[in-house]
């Protein structure tokens, strides 16, 4: 596909550092922040200056060359040691998206066969590299086998951002939807606003304006009634965590927008890469799910919105059975039905 | 009950002037506006400054009482001709609530029969205090029946603001919930935030609050895996318009929660005077859903929180239909599994 609909890249490697896009700055001000040590790097990805389940995996990837890098100029010969603890921040950096792990222990692997008196900056780069540039073929890949299963002029509803700023670029959800859009599939596009961090219109509807496709936002609770109008045909959205049985983790909303569909008769998509899917977790129930601070519900941008001492929940994500989901798209294939059977397809 | 749950009061009428707690600046600031005249009055219900079904009607019934004194004053014994067009103002600033139209309609039947030549400032205004003390008599009464419906130890979710804030004072659901909470039947209450307007982070927990309830905010999108998470008994909403079969028109989201709310075996009670029902609309198809400006989506308390140009759609109500509602509560008596005929009993 040209780059008429795919003009956003949050994560670059320029020169020595890493340089993100600060997403929490979106839409209002685009500012690049740089990066030269893993641990602020780690501090990055908590923070949500990069958000998104495969892009925090890229960053974290990156995150593992600079700790080479220090690790190196700290501790020499020693180096390998000196990266457990970095890694360990990396890790723990947030805890339901598994690419992060993913990302982290392949960049380990690589550094475990490397010889002690050398240092591994350079071939760690480019696996870090590897990993940014193998998630964009795969979200081109998921676009165009996304886009084969909707009919014509559809229109969709998706929730959050797993767009290029959730990715290494291109999108998952929103690479479907590029895809979808570029070759007539998709007629028009509703984004719900996706409290409380507002992912939904500081980001999505930002990014699909960049890239001319048309979109409306809308608040979660105006999702329903879009169902029952009878105008909506799917819904498409990201994933950050999926198990064995085809149990989804996404963005809090999520599990809300798949009962939703299934009683009005929309499909429910989801699209993520394979290196989000978690083998080792057998079902949803199982999957740490990120309580956030109250203050992300009580305040906006630095405004309170409720009476102070309000106690607040915010789980970040939620858990959409695989029973709600009509098709699991990877880079792999599409997962109809999905189930402990067939997700084996995948593996 | 005692006062201890119940200390809040939003409309007043004092010496010669209507005065309303200014709901846009809650919960930051407890201010009160004045009104001597009834396009102020309108103005007032469209921007907000009152807002809730019963609280609207309420504030209506005494802009016709300063309707009347202007119309005297300017327009002597033509007086009553001279009501049309504030009349028509006020009915005219909100379209979904019933209530509002109800209150004018009731005023209006009083006025058409006094003499053409005396003011009839002070016969309306005991009419409109009538309207507002039946209110809060008809909040108590629906409490004490919906109290009756809950279990021990219940954990209930409300939406939106149907509390004190949205009537003449002590609420419809949040009457329930207070009866409930006094009589040891509710445990904990959750609030969603009811975006885009913050109802319940600005309105209901701080009115739970300033009432030592105790309530936990969370966003639309956490609602559905609080459910899951099987602690949640009833979801207990009001209403802004229900028609002769039991379909209930109420705050954006309210359909949501009904669905989520069958889904997983939660109970679902609306709570509402029979004021609010239209008993010539058929069905919810019918009801006119007020859509507001987009602004109240892009936009949150003075900042932009979405794109520049962001299309955005605003449905201020949606319909839920009976079919997904356990409980009617009016203060005639409860409705169990509306439908057109068993909704006749309380005609």
């Amino acid at each position: 596909m040209d780059k008429q609909f795919d003009s956003i890249q949050p994560i670059k490697w320029q020169v020595n550092r890493l340089c993100l896009l600060d997403q929490r700055q979106l839409p209002l001000q685009q500012v690049w922040l740089d990066y030269e040590h893993s641990d602020d790097v780690a501090a990055a990805i908590t923070d949500m200056v990069v958000r998104g389940a495969p892009a925090i995996g890229i960053t974290a990837a990156y995150g593992v060359v600079l700790a080479a890098r220090h690790a190196w100029d700290t501790a020499g010969v020693n180096w390998k040691q000196a990266m457990t603890a970095p890694l360990a921040h990396l890790s723990e950096s947030r805890p339901t998206a598994v690419n992060l792990h993913w990302a982290i222990e392949r960049m380990r692997q690589i550094y475990m066969t490397l010889p002690d008196n050398e240092p591994a900056e350079a071939v760690l780069l480019k696996q870090a590299h590897d990993i940014h540039s193998e998630d964009i073929a795969a979200n081109h890949a998921m676009g165009k086998l996304g886009a084969d299963l909707l009919a014509e002029d559809n229109v969709v509803l998706t929730h959050c951002n797993a767009g290029a700023l959730a990715t290494g670029g291109f999108g998952t959800a929103l690479g479907v939807i590029r895809q979808g859009y570029a070759d007539g599939k998709i007629s028009h596009v509703y984004a719900d606003e996706t409290r409380p961090w507002l992912q939904g219109s500081r980001l999505t509807v930002w990014e699909l304006q960049q890239d001319n496709i048309p979109v409306t936002l809308q608040a979660e609770g105006a999702a329903a009634a879009l169902m029952a109008s009878g105008q909506l045909d799917w819904v498409i959205v990201g994933a950050d965590r999926i198990t064995a049985n085809g149990d989804v983790a996404n963005k809090v909303g999520t599990y809300m927008l798949a009962i939703l569909a299934k009683y009005h008769n929309v499909k429910m998509m989801v699209v993520a890469p394979t290196s989000t899917i978690d083998w080792t977790l057998h079902s949803g129930d199982e999957i740490p799910i990120e309580q956030r601070a109250a203050e992300e519900v009580t305040m906006l941008q630095g405004q309170q919105i409720a009476p102070e001492g309000t106690a607040a929940v915010n789980p970040a994500f939620d858990v959409t059975p695989a029973t709600l989901i009509d098709a699991i798209v990877t880079e792999k294939g599409i997962v109809l039905s999905p189930s402990y059977d067939t997700m084996k397809f995948i593996k």
